[in-house]
């Protein structure tokens, strides 16, 4: 598909080095022709990794993998290749993977175990692997600190833009940095981290921790966007830490030595997801959709995810027309707790309905030139309890057809 | 918007009267101009009623006052206008449906508690009530036994063509007969009864056994299809009998003389359900989508739902695209049990999945040919109980986009 989402942000962000990490892309002329499909990340020793996968039952090859060594904590380096998901391709798919990572760990002298694979593209065909490891040890050559937007460019697929995302922060007084690429566009759910993601950072910490941080996390980055209510089988968001910063040893969840780190990993992850939600197929608007007054705040993600989702509503959006009864009907549905006669709706700021009605001011006119331009903003107060959650997503267009009526051809 | 859905049948049925009931159609001019909008009904003395309303937690001011009057389980009329939903629209909407309850109460001699009254079209605007209610009595004037068509008509929406079945049947060695109208072709999705259905039989039944009928056929029939996953805050469902058949009263639910009853009842309704996702907006393909395997029937038409809802399966049936790849996915994200190296996916006939990888004796070619039909038919078997249940949807077209992006305009 041509043409970048006009919804894309200006360029690729400048991203510092990350201590302890190298990567590079590379080749393997799997699927893609005359472009990188290819990742190597290779990690220092001592390198501890968290992950979330896709709660799909039926998940990738890669993911299985994954799954199997994750609770080991350690990883050298990851493998990803982008055209062919490996999913459903039976032991064969296996054995592709166990060969990926096998080759990978020579390479890098480090054990298979401790090398993660992540695959994005068509599900249902065999992958032929060979390319992939024919590929390795010429893409192992050229590795190094600074090739983030070449990293982040080879695993795109309908992407229209390579995703990328930094902050640097201070543990203890130390400079600690985080980096993180992304892939994704359509097959865009909330039922995990919906799409590729891998955030790396300097930081010491240990796997447990790592777990406590990327959970939150998730929910209120990757879990809190939504294209089109689909979820991949492929879902991978792993987040490695080599642990080469100075900072001494944090080991409780609860140190406040922790809280800016955490704050900085939820806004790499954010800004991540809304890059995805930017990238949606076909999107024109991109819509940040905020709850608030619902009975939690996974209550209100529900809703914002439902109404998010709904295609009544993006097409009205992607129309530019205020049919706020649409988000009335979506709120609805949502099944959470809602106290119509109580419940408030604006859109741009403007409020469109309370009281249970339409709102006594309001006018048509100024809420239609809001939808004009490609950032919809919407908030709903549900009138219910204190819980707030933010979602992101993106319209429904005609070119989300084009682009999924003839994907594989 | 202009064209029969190619989908449709090729004309409306030939519907029988049914004893103790007449309806007729009528222009109130509230929203459409040179069109029916109105429907009235009137039945005769001692008719049952039974009814399924949205679950949705915005309810329109119309499935209230259902809500409330249906515990009685008498009917002596029914009111539906179509082009305003009088949804979100506070006390005055709550108002507006009892003065039109009233004012039809006055002209059938009966109680308003015993009028039921539907609504659809668009949600939060004022409905002008008076229009209606000054409507009513020339309509009354030219109510009859057949008009059934006219019926139909008057309540469609977005609908492109009138819905209508009906079956004969014996209960007791007397005859009996079931007719039903129904609309709805966008905002059609499985939380209940997703649209507007009306049934109308002469059988004399209690309502308690009335219940019992409509209940399980509705999940069956239009709780088994979808069209793009939104669910109306008007969806009503109402079963009417007259009690003017000549059986002899049926108490118990088990009783043996219901069978014949109970199968034309779901017949009758899965009929009609069908017909809506025959109608769905922009709908060119029709879709059947059979699950078995599954732990429970529930189970399987939840699996069922999550594919028919899908907008990567829907867009690659659109573009004709044998893309099963996308069927695995949305299979996996229903989160019900599935065995994938067992699991067993056909289209049209064809095995495309088995073994946990493309089936071995996959022609692309064949289901290609399959998808260019009219009618396509999805098979898939998740290999893990005695669970069967099947879903009707249609494709996501273009068509649904230039409907919904501009339906107010």
């Amino acid at each position: 598909m041509s043409g970048i989402s006009p919804l894309a942000p200006k360029k690729f962000p400048a991203m510092p080095e990350v201590a302890g990490v190298r990567l590079g892309a590379g080749a393997s002329g799997e699927r893609y022709k005359g472009r990188d499909d290819l990742l190597l990340a290779e990690f220092a020793e001592g390198t501890r990794v968290a992950g979330v996968l896709t709660q799909s039952q039926t998940p990738g090859a890669p993911v299985k993998w994954c799954r199997e060594i994750l609770p080991v904590g350690r990883a050298r380096g990851l493998v990803v290749n982008a055209g062919n998901a490996n999913v459903f391709t039976g032991k064969a798919g296996d054995a592709a993977v166990r060969r990926t990572a096998k080759s990978a760990a020579k390479i890098l002298c480090a054990p298979a175990n401790e090398i993660f694979i992540a695959s994005t593209g068509v599900i249902g065909e065999a992958l032929n692997d060979a390319r992939i490891t024919q590929a390795l040890p010429a893409l192992y050559d050229k590795i190094g600190t600074k090739s983030w937007p070449d990293g982040a460019r080879a695993i795109m697929t309908t992407d229209t833009f390579a995703k990328g995302a930094a902050r640097r922060v201070t543990i203890d007084g130390e400079s600690v940095t985080i980096a993180g690429i992304a892939k994704g566009s359509g097959m865009i759910a909330p039922n995990m981290a919906t799409m590729l993601a891998f955030i790396f950072t300097d930081a010491r910490l240990p796997v447990r921790l790592l777990n406590s941080l990327l959970r939150p996390a998730t929910a209120r980055s990757f879990n809190s966007i939504t294209v089109d209510g689909d979820t991949s089988t492929s879902d991978t968001c792993l987040l490695f830490a080599t642990g080469a910063a100075r900072h001494r040893a944090v080991t409780r969840a609860g140190d406040k030595r922790l809280n800016g780190f955490r704050a900085a990993l939820e806004d790499v992850m954010t800004d991540l997801a809304q890059q995805i939600a930017r990238d949606g197929e076909g999107a024109s608007k991109f819509i940040t959709l905020s709850i608030r007054g619902a009975r939690s705040e996974a209550a209100a993600r529900r809703v914002g995810l439902v109404v998010a989702n709904s295609p009544l509503v993006k097409t009205a959006i992607a129309g530019e027309d205020p049919n706020w009864g649409r988000l009335v009907m979506a709120v609805g549905r949502a099944g959470e707790q809602v106290r119509t006669e109580k419940m408030v709706i604006t859109i741009g700021g403007h409020k469109v309905a309370a009281g249970g009605k339409q709102a006594p001011g309001y006018v048509e006119k100024i809420v239609a030139r809001h939808m004009k331009g490609k950032e919809i903003a919407i908030a709903i107060d549900l009138a219910v309890g204190a819980g707030a959650a933010t979602v992101w997503s993106c319209d429904l267009t005609h070119k989300y057809i084009d682009i999924n009526a003839d994907y594989r051809s």
